[in-house]
């Protein structure tokens, strides 16, 4: 299992629509003061589904301007 | 009471029209030299009116392109 | 209820005991790739409890070089 | 007249100690969550002034470990 | 001879015709999780050269919204 | 005198452009690789000077994106 | 198979020890200009390797203060 | 011909003593307000003499925690 915290940034007066469409994509979702407005957390099988979920569900979200996905690794 | 300070990138070339319809806003506000234009300061009395101040106010400017915002912490 | 989310730098060669640091707090907290080594996610009553969390319970763990705290907004 | 905007990293576990330093100053000076642990506002003559404000009071604060200035412009 | 690793970020949903136009111009690509979305690798025989590869390779692929390059040192 | 070092982005595709429009404003004009496509040198009377410059001068040339302004000190 | 590319950060003043032991890791390294030192490419079988491969063999050498992980994606 | 622009972080407290060091270098130095205290300007015949520059002489300078160089182009 691969965990991914995606870090979104919406377009500048988007930041509703954005949130609720991240939030039709059944991932947890939640609103974020800073650089990013929200995060994104997904835990998925392999790298392969975790490119897909950012690629064809987060990245397919209306107002998103830009993700950056940190990787959860395995100590 | 939150204290929050809004880091605001403007359009390039609307730096002026951006810091009129800042100061329009009421608060308090400065222009920067370096990675972002402006700086926002803002007093408000939960997180949830700092995100509305934000999205609905200073986002509402025309020209703002990006925010970052750094809260205050209450040590 | 405020949700921060603190991404940590642990001193290099110390990944181990730092994790294991971390996870005696009690907080949910899982292993990064990238620039910060892992996430701490945190609900806390408010900030100042937030503020105390960070300070005295992430800082607190002996290897910790650096924090970084997503603070949850709410729209 | 010049506007700077420091912000100020603190030692890992120091946050108390450089807040109380900072105050001494007699600057403005704010706790942040984020990148940065602190910002403080000076108004200063000018930027040999601005300079001398920020290494001979701000980093002259004991665990202070980096700091950023943010200069104010003049739109 | 100049080896150069360029960091590219593609246009929000964009990500599959930005890898299969890299892919077209021969370079060695790979897709990034991250704050950029792609990594290409590139070996030129100098300073000139590499800054034409980037310039009309690189970013004449469409969606390319944004590269960063690291240049090759010689220790 | 306030000496400012101007890091300046290009639209990914105008590079060649925006370095014409920038050698036409009589500043000192390098080209970079890097998260920057260009560092502008200049040297003004004091800061709303610098600002004029970066506002009027450098952000006029078409094709610019994004500016980020490091001001001199005096030490 | 995961394809990571580690950026290494050396201590100032030990940058030819830290390549030397970076190539003694038998991975493929390139010294950077940059904010980065030391590029490092490696491809491992799982995500868990590539932890260990940080840990164990990058961050074991002397001098490397801060890495920071890419993590490939497979599209 | 090599233009490099090198970002110079001193440690805290030790700006007056790094700006001298830099200054003996022969190099062109300029302190700075921001996230790096210096910016060392030189043009060397290759990147090898670059990579010298900023690893003999200006790292080589008491109290340098950190450099970043920015790498002249060619277009």
């Amino acid at each position: 299992m691969v965990k991914v915290f995606t870090l979104v940034s919406a377009e500048v007066g988007k930041a509703k629509e954005v949130l609720s469409g991240l939030k039709k994509t059944g991932l947890e979702v939640y609103p974020l003061f800073g650089e990013y407005d929200f995060i994104v957390l997904a835990e998925t099988v392999d790298l392969k589904t975790a490119t897909a979920t950012i690629l064809e569900k987060i990245q397919a979200v209306k107002g998103v301007t830009r993700t950056r996905t940190l990787v959860g690794a395995e100590i």
